[in-house]
C-alpha cells in the first residue's frame, strides 16, 4: 500500500457538496490556454490515476464528465469499488452503513476506505454491525467544511483549502491507510487532526449540531407567529447571518441528529440552563449578570475569531 | 419647518457606529482630484448647513472634524443644541433619556428631535417622563442597519444605503417633523417605514433581540465547557456567521434586553417551546418530526432570503 496519490483508483460515493468538491479538488486545473485546445475529458490533469463516481442521479455523473473531474461513473457501488485503491463515502449518514454493506463482497484488503460523515461514533458502529469488528482499513473522517448549499452545483474546488479535516482512528486501524487518507486531504490543501471518536463527536456537537438545531428552531418559531412574513421584512443582516445554517441539507441534518442525539442533548440541555439564567436576568432586569454575559460571551467570541483560519472565509 | 436638509443645523449626539455613519452619510465625498486640492475640513460638501457632533471623548470628535464629515463639535448637549433644526441621538438606549434631559432647557418649538435606538416603547416613556407628555416634535425612530462592530472607528458612509428605517410616531406627533425626519433618512439612501410603537418592539424582539441573546448565550455556554478553547479550535464558517452578533457591543444589548424584556421574554418561551419540542425529537428519534421542521425551516428561510434587499449584505 506504499503507493503515491498519482497510482491511485480513487472511488468516490456520493457526489454532492462533499464528494463532487473532493473531485474537483483532485483534478487541478490546465492552465486556459491548453484546455482550449486539448478535448473537453482531458482538460484537467488528476492528482491520481482515476477518480471514479458513484451516484443514484445518472445526469449529475454525465455532468461531472463533462466537468472533467472524474474520469468515469457507475451508479453500482461494487461495481465501482473493483479494484479500488481508496473508497470515499460522502453520502447522508444514516446511508453509510448501506455503503459499507454494498462494499462488503468486492474489496480487498488492500483497499481502503474512509468517509466523510459529521457523525463518528454511529459510524463505527455500522462498520462493526457490516463487518462483525471495524476492518483495519477503514479509517472514519470528517471534512469541517460544508456550506448552506448542498448538491453537486455546490461543489467547490477549494472548499477544502485551509480547512480542518479530522480523523478518528481506532487502535485496530492501519496505520498505513491512515496516512493514505492523510495524504488525500493534505493534497486537498486541508489540514488534518486525530481524536478520538467520542470527543469528536462532543466537539461537533458543541460547534456545529447544536447551532444548526438553533437555527432551525428560531426559523420555525419565526416562521410560525402570526404574521411571519412582516417579522421576516424586517431582518436584517445580522438575522441573515444567524440563520444561514437553517438554508443546509434537511436530509442531512436529520441524519446527524438521529446518530448524535446522546451528545447533542448534553450540551443542549447546558445551554437551555444558560438560557432560562438570561431569561430571568431579563425578568428580573438584572443589569449585572446581563452585562457579565454579554462581556464574557463577546471576549469569547472575539478570541475565537483571532483563531480562525483566514482562508475558512 | 418648510426647510429643506441643506438649510439645516443638524445635531448628532453620539458619534458611534450609528451616529458616525450619519454624518458621513451627509458628507457627499467631494471627487479625489478636488479633495487633494482643497483644506482638509472642506474636502466633503454637506448635504445639510451644518454637521455638529456631540460626544464624551474629544479625540474622537477632533478625529470627526479631521475626517471632514463634521462642520464642529462640543462635549455639552444643550451647548451644541442652540439653534438645532434637527437633533438626532444616537447614544445607547438607557442613556437616551439622560440626553432628553439635557435638551430640555434649549430646544425650541421648532426644533425636531429624533432618535436611533432600537427599541421605542421604553423610548417614549422617558420622553414622558422628562417633558410630561410627549413632544409633538419628537420622532422615535430606529435604522434597522448595524454591524458587530460598534464605535466611531466601525462608521460607514453608506451604512444606511438600501436599508429599513422604522419610524413610530404617535397620534399627537407633528406631521412636519416626521416628514423631516424622513427626509433625513431618505438623503442617507434608506427606505422608512412607519409602524406602531408597540408591533415595532415586537417584530424586533423576534428578528434582532432574541437572535442576538441566543448567540450570547451559545457562545457563553460553549466557552463555559471544560475544553472551550479546543472547542472553538474545531468550530467552522458555520460556527463564526452564527455567533456574529454575539460581537456586538455589550452596552448596547445590556440596554436593549433592560427595555424590551417583555416583548422579547415572549417569543424567548416560544422559542424554548420549541427547543424543548425538538429536543424531545432527537431523544424519541422522531425521525418524521425532525425531517418536517427542518424542511420548514429551510423552506421559511430559503423564502425570507428571496425578499432580502441586495443592498443588505
Amino acid at each position: 500500500m506504499n503507493k503515491s496519490l498519482a497510482d491511485l483508483k480513487i472511488v468516490i460515493v456520493g457526489l454532492g457538496l462533499i464528494g463532487g468538491s473532493i473531485a474537483r479538488g483532485l483534478s487541478a486545473p490546465v492552465p486556459q490556454s491548453k484546455a482550449n485546445t486539448s478535448a473537453k475529458v482531458e482538460k484537467t490533469k488528476k492528482l491520481c490515476r482515476e477518480i471514479i463516481a458513484v451516484g443514484r442521479n445518472e445526469s449529475i455523473l454525465q455532468q461531472a464528465l463533462a466537468d472533467g473531474i472524474i474520469t468515469d461513473y457507475a451508479t453500482d457501488v461494487a461495481q465501482a469499488c473493483v479494484d479500488a485503491d481508496l473508497v470515499i463515502i460522502a453520502v447522508p449518514s444514516l446511508t453509510v452503513e448501506k455503503v459499507l454493506q454494498e462494499l462488503k463482497p468486492v474489496i480487498g484488503k488492500d483497499t481502503v476506505v474512509t468517509d466523510a460523515a459529521s457523525v463518528k461514533g454511529a459510524i463505527i458502529d455500522s462498520a462493526f454491525r457490516v463487518y462483525g469488528k471495524v476492518p483495519e482499513n477503514f479509517v472514519p473522517g470528517h471534512p469541517i467544511a460544508g456550506s448552506e448549499n448542498s448538491g453537486y452545483s455546490a461543489s467547490l474546488e477549494d472548499l477544502y483549502k485551509g480547512k480542518k479535516v479530522i480523523l478518528t482512528p481506532l487502535d485496530e486501524t492501519s496505520q498505513a491507510a491512515v496516512s493514505l487518507v492523510q495524504i488525500l486531504w493534505e493534497s486537498l490543501g486541508a489540514e488534518v487532526i486525530k481524536m478520538s471518536v467520542a470527543h469528536h463527536d462532543q466537539v461537533l456537537a458543541a460547534t456545529s449540531h447544536l447551532p444548526h438545531l438553533l437555527a432551525y428552531a428560531l426559523v420555525d418559531t419565526l416562521s410560525q407567529q402570526g404574521q411571519s412574513e412582516e417579522i421576516f421584512r424586517y431582518a436584517a443582516g445580522g438575522f441573515r447571518d444567524f440563520t444561514r445554517i437553517a438554508s443546509s441539507d434537511p436530509q442531512m441534518w436529520h441524519d446527524i441528529f438521529m446518530l448524535n442525539g446522546e451528545a447533542t442533548i448534553e450540551v443542549l440541555d447546558k445551554y437551555m440552563t444558560d438560557l432560562s439564567r438570561l431569561r430571568a436576568a431579563i425578568k428580573n432586569r438584572d443589569s449585572n449578570e446581563l452585562m457579565a454575559t454579554f462581556k464574557r460571551a463577546k471576549k469569547s467570541r472575539d478570541k475565537f475569531l483571532e483563531h480562525f483560519p483566514k482562508a475558512n472565509k
